[in-house]
């Protein structure tokens, strides 16, 4: 019997030595798995960092010379001050232990944050960014720089993070299965509808709307670097795939791939389609239109990227390529409204667009639109939530605006806005050398 | 007896959960390598993606102000038109199910896609785009827009797909052993030779070759913009990283560091290359060349990168750097193409020369070049395999410009050319308010 | 009997079963950390050579027009020529086998690299490339071409490999302890220091300092392309993700998200700092001043990132850009050195701040602070370190750049300046077409 017993306590050693070594090892897969999550959250955060240039270079490069430098400050304000604030305040109402499925509260300053902390706030402060950055191209070649200061500082600390707490923090829309999975409303419309009251409370710029006959015509007013602004949307279209395909937030989650590829058709069509239909409109194949479709395409596929089909996005860049151009005259020839880059229409219109397509494309197990047999419920709740936030944003907006108004003056003087922003506001000229035409 | 049961009653179940613990861990093993897969892939295919800001911002450079919103109008559409064509056909012809060794015919439209398709789709088409946009650059400046948009859909969608199915999706020079890893031939040459036939079918831009006293001579046009043309040199390295160590298909594939090592080598010595050349031929270091030298260097090291050693990289480099200078110097005085970019010699000729190096300087296990002991076996395959290339591209390519030629017309009028395509063909100027001499 | 016999056998073959299974699946788990280290490194060392462009945009766009040229090919040779040497000889002197403490001697050429050879040099010689070129910006617009390409081997393959070498290469002040996580002093203050010593060499540009009544007033010389500036500094920023958060070494390394949090916060203040300064000394918020605020900030952070609370980030980024502008200001207005980019205040100052904040403002178990409890042992460390490396830089550089005076010249001539080094160096102009005035 003795050598069954040797035989047994071998086993038994065996099976202990070798469940020690599978334990060491399920805890070498599980820092994998952190590792996966970092390396993809933080690589797709810088990515949606350096859509902060892209930004930058579409807004300078769609505007006049003489307010390039102002364009710069602006941008890289808007992120900076964001940031601080994001840190403080903005990710603690965004993410913070839910109040009423309001707001968040708890976390501010990410105080005691470990590493899973940190992570997830540095994907999400890009976004507040990006939110942020907007709003500056519809209040270009106008608006005072410590105006925008203050704005950026409420956007990013209080607008954003309230409505982004709705949706993306776990409050009342999430609640209701609102979907947008990388911010068509979260960002995009958030930025355009703030953008929109921006442009009303500031008024067009000098020379933008000229009466004649009784009748106000639209003078299109040319941006002075059509190479920067191309530039800049070929940085978004890169960045891009940072802000959907991150927003997995997970690198093990294989709709990665998807994501991808809905948002590179989309995007392609969104620019095929401004194209033509400038080209029908205008008689020519506008840049800056094609360039918008791209923003467009982009931005609309931005809430449903993961749940269509490539058919699905290509119908929805198709859609929001030809609402852009639509919407951009809209804008400008019948309601007045002076929108230096076509902001309201990328971020707000297509944003919303991309919204409600949730609710017409989605053909998943989990969510399915009105096309997919999913009936109209989907699609209720997206256009409930798309309006719940424009109400929430558009006012408080609105209020920041006239705040700032009536007391520090959300505008430059006519002589400042004629000599330009660069010189008025910060003593310099972007173009030292060049011989520049101050065209109106 | 009964204590010696239990014993091994225990054992078995200990056993049996420790191997249900294990298959679990296996599962998540699996997924981390999908993941590891899926992250790299995707990451470079964004950097891939970027590429074409570089290739926008290169032509727009190295070409005059008039012409620029035109440029970006053609680089936008090339990825936007092939990217909706490569989905729909282009794949199904590249990656289909082989049908003889010569086109694939399956997944039209990626019907059916699991996430390794769309992952696998996802790092195609950017390549796919890359060979297209390649001809912009030898086309710029007299090409009608609409002429463009049609080459673009028939590059994307057949002439690229079908010569890279020969080579990577499993067609008969894949067969026989040609070796080009990340795309000398399938993408770099591809676009060399279509843009070789565009040049020769447009016929030089209006001054460029003049005749004097029955000698014809070129002059110089330079282009406008030297520092976007150098971001857009940059821009195209760092992508590149993507281009060559993401062609390892795999996340796990430690070659990855080889590629991204000889790719570096053989980019830097392109670069010192081309410009210890011009210096010698021109009397001064020369600022375009030194750029495309970098280019040169890096076509050329793409198909050879990942079985070469850093010496056989630097060879390489130096040896495409010296090559393009000659190139770009023979194709305009010699025989009056006018490139404007230089794309023939960077991307077809250099192309040309990795293909071969790679039967030259291979050192690994699988392949031997002639200088590693491998005779000109290899070498053979890779000739042969450049030649077919060249044969299907050139004519292809010429039949379609001489079709587009016949019936939509390949050319702008000579007024729409001097007064610049931004003006022609898009109703706008790409620098409003500078003063800008519309030079010859 | 039998069926006891027969359950333990069955139970034994089960066991070995499983442990091969084990074996095999911890084979793969080693193959999967080898992956995870690979695709972050080599992503981050791309990002670090996007870095190049950031600094040639830079530089650029805070100088005239008429060297916008001259610039790119500095900083296309820095790089190109730098890596050529970091693969002959930089690399050896820094991480070869250890010689007294002083500097590495082996492994020239990485002679017989395995992957995990290749993939560190990678990551190596992008910092290489990155102290290179910040010297680029300090001698703009006055060095011969020639002076800078012999330079810049002597730096990437001699200068900074050793000093390295002693923080990162186990050298004596490794030994002492000295931390500096990305590289405030091993890169930043090594480049700032020699770009000092440039500065010196050169003197200042033509109509810099002018006398008046005796007394030397500086006249600023404006950039000529602040758009391009500000890209340059977004594409450093995005790059420096890279920079700081791959200088973990490892994918498995959660301190990554530290990292960028800590690098996010410092730059933004950073960049705050600098324009509420300049807005109170200039009268005016100042475009430059708060992009190198940003800068400094990152520059200043790259040292202590990884050791420091977000509180510590945000102070010390606060600091660096107070720091950055009157640094600018005492070396031009005080010293009348000519550094046209201000990067002797960006990288040197800085770095040695960051380099001091990690004796201050440290906080972890391992490391503390002066601030945290850590008293002064650390400082002093951290201080006698920044001494020693500006010792070895600056004497080395100042004799590099004496002996390249006394032999081929650092300068070119009077009339060479005033007419731009494009047009006497490189026989070219960057902006074709543009009406510029050359001005100065």
């Amino acid at each position: 019997m003795k050598y069954k017993i040797i035989l047994m306590v071998t086993a038994l050693l065996l099976l202990c030595s070798g469940m020690l070594f599978a334990d060491e090892l399920a805890d070498t897969v599980t820092v994998h798995q952190d590792a996966l999550d970092m390396i993809w959250l933080i690589l797709a955060a810088a990515l949606v960092f350096f859509m902060q240039a892209g930004f930058a270079m579409v807004e300078m490069g769609l505007t006049r010379a003489k307010n390039a430098g102002n364009i710069i400050m602006k941008n890289l304000m808007d992120f900076s001050a964001g940031a601080v604030i994001y840190w403080a305040i903005g990710w603690a109402l965004m993410y913070g232990s839910d109040v009423g499925g309001l707001f968040g509260f708890s976390q501010f300053f990410i105080k005691g944050a470990d590493y899973i902390l940190f992570r997830d706030w540095m994907f999400q402060v890009v976004f507040a960014a990006t939110a942020a950055t907007i709003v500056s191209g519809a209040m270009a070649e106008r608006t005072k720089f410590s105006a925008y200061l203050i704005y950026s500082v409420f956007i990013s600390g209080l607008i954003y993070p309230i409505s982004g707490h709705w949706i993306w923090g776990g409050g009342w829309l999430a609640e209701l299965g609102f979907h947008d999975f990388a911010g068509s409303t979260v960002v995009h419309s958030v930025g355009g509808w703030a953008a929109l009251a921006g442009a009303l409370f500031l008024g067009p710029r000098i020379g933008k709307f000229v009466k004649v006959n009784g009748k106000t015509t639209s003078k299109a007013i040319l941006g002075h670097n059509l190479p920067i602004a191309s530039l800049g949307v070929f940085i978004l279209w890169f960045g891009w795939y940072g802000f959907n395909a991150g927003s997995t937030l997970s690198g093990t989650d294989m709709s990665i791939a998807t994501v991808a590829v809905t948002t590179t058709l989309a995007a392609a069509m969104g620019s095929i389609a401004a194209m033509v239909i400038s080209w029908i409109h205008f008689g020519k194949p506008d840049v800056s239109m094609s360039l918008n479709g791209a923003l467009a395409g982009l931005v609309g596929i931005t809430a449903p990227t993961a749940v269509v089909t490539p058919f699905g996005a290509v119908i929805i860049g198709l859609i929001a390529g030809i609402l852009v151009v639509y919407s951009v005259e809209f804008f400008d020839k019948v309601l007045h409204i002076d929108d230096p880059v076509g902001a309201i229409s990328v971020h707000g219109v297509c944003g919303l667009w991309g919204t409600l397509a949730v609710g017409l494309f989605a053909n998943t197990e989990d969510i399915k639109g009105l096309f997919y047999g999913g009936g109209f419920g989907q699609l209720g709740v997206q256009a409930l939530g798309a309006a719940a936030v424009f109400a929430w944003v558009f006012f408080t907006a609105s209020l920041l605006f006239f705040i700032i108004k009536k007391t520090n003056g959300l505008r430059v003087t006519e002589t400042e806005e004629l000599v330009g922003l660069d010189l008025s506001e910060h003593g310099t000229e972007s173009y030292s050398g060049f011989q520049i035409f101050t065209n109106m």
